[in-house]
């Protein structure tokens, strides 16, 4: 059965029929589903449903749900990111879809070298790679914000995985969301690194690897925060 | 200054006068090194040289090294996978070199994709990657083997990363080289799985995460594993 990507409200129920229209409707037209045919709907809210398409018009797509599944929250890991190459932010958008990401923060830093602007191509690409790897929430991208501005504001734990040897944080505890903190590919400045140590709720780990594409380590961090969280 | 790689031996000193010819010289032609330029070149065996070029005739490259440093191994971990598509095998193998990964096992299995060969371009993606990620260690790559073949070897301790939702090791104690054991893009078959289990130095994770592609798997996994080695 095919899989798409559709934002379905969290309260269709069994049995009931959906009337898509607008956007989402153009989106389902635009991946070609048909009459008929019995598709997964992942919402990217927590639910997957198994739905038939009974009626397609110009405007509107009506699916008639047949079951509903929700999945709970695999873990509770934000990603803030200063950001790398454009090429090396698309990536990243896969691997923290694919990883289970609740949000994305942008940060501009001084060495950051793209600046983030919503598009319906970073659209596609974290909706194929919601679809590719099952996952039932899709990510959430916040607006672009200053490093400076951001560890102003209460993030809660963040878990910085700097690219300076450190004494690093052996185990972590899982005390709710957590946010891993990560360089643009030629790192922190020093002045930057000093402000993100003085965060007051903070973990610092350094990675016992050779240097990372930016791409790997976002996959490699949350990796070694997830082995890692006691 | 410039990085590139070229297997010089370990042997070659501070002050020393070194040689190139043959293949190596020819690569280092291609990588269009100048007379009197300074480089840095990473031997792929443990050692960075700072050298200067001193001489450079058609069929050999004479190198002053300025200065010798070494660094240890920053972990002992191999990577056994299962191959996925051509495309996801290289990008696995740039993230093996910059993980630091020591030895690559490419797999067989009912649902690998990929044969590997020994190639050209396979070799100048591993290269570029050690040189980017400034690995001073250059993982080799064995030859392809069937999985059951595999698991009659000993292979010391496995990490196999199963798809299969899986009571997870929680703290794995460093004993020495681990290899991570990953299956293809569909995973393994039950069968194989049944196979793998049985092997005897075995420890099973199951990463709290959506269906990862092969490339985000390896990054995960061995991040896992460095932040659960206690």
């Amino acid at each position: 059965m095919r899989a798409i990507f559709c934002e379905l409200d969290n309260e269709a129920a069994t049995g009931s029929e959906v009337l898509i229209s607008g956007d989402r409707a153009h989106h389902l037209q635009v991946v070609r589903i048909k009459l008929d045919e019995d598709i997964l709907v992942l919402n990217g809210k927590g639910k997957r449903f198994c739905a038939k398409v009974v009626s397609i018009t110009k405007k509107a797509v009506g699916l008639k749900v047949l079951k509903v599944e929700s999945i709970k929250l695999k873990h509770q890991i934000n990603l803030a990111i200063a950001l790398p190459k454009k090429d090396a932010f698309e990536d990243i958008l896969k691997f923290a879809t694919e990883l289970g990401i609740n949000t994305i923060y942008p940060l501009t830093s001084e060495f950051s070298q793209y600046t983030y602007e919503p598009s319906e191509r970073l659209e596609r690409i974290i909706e194929n790679a919601l679809v590719q790897s099952n996952n039932l929430f899709l990510p959430r991208i916040a607006a672009q914000t200053e490093l400076g501005d951001f560890l102003e504001n209460d993030n809660g734990s963040l878990i910085y995985f700097s690219s300076i040897p450190t004494v690093t944080e052996k185990k972590i505890k899982d005390e709710g969301p957590m946010t891993v903190l990560i360089g643009p590919e030629a790192g922190f400045s020093s002045g930057e690194d000093e402000r993100i140590r003085a965060y007051k709720n903070i973990k610092i780990i350094h990675l016992p690897t050779p240097i990372l594409r930016a791409p790997t380590a976002v996959a490699t961090s949350v990796g070694y925060l997830l082995g890692s969280i006691t």
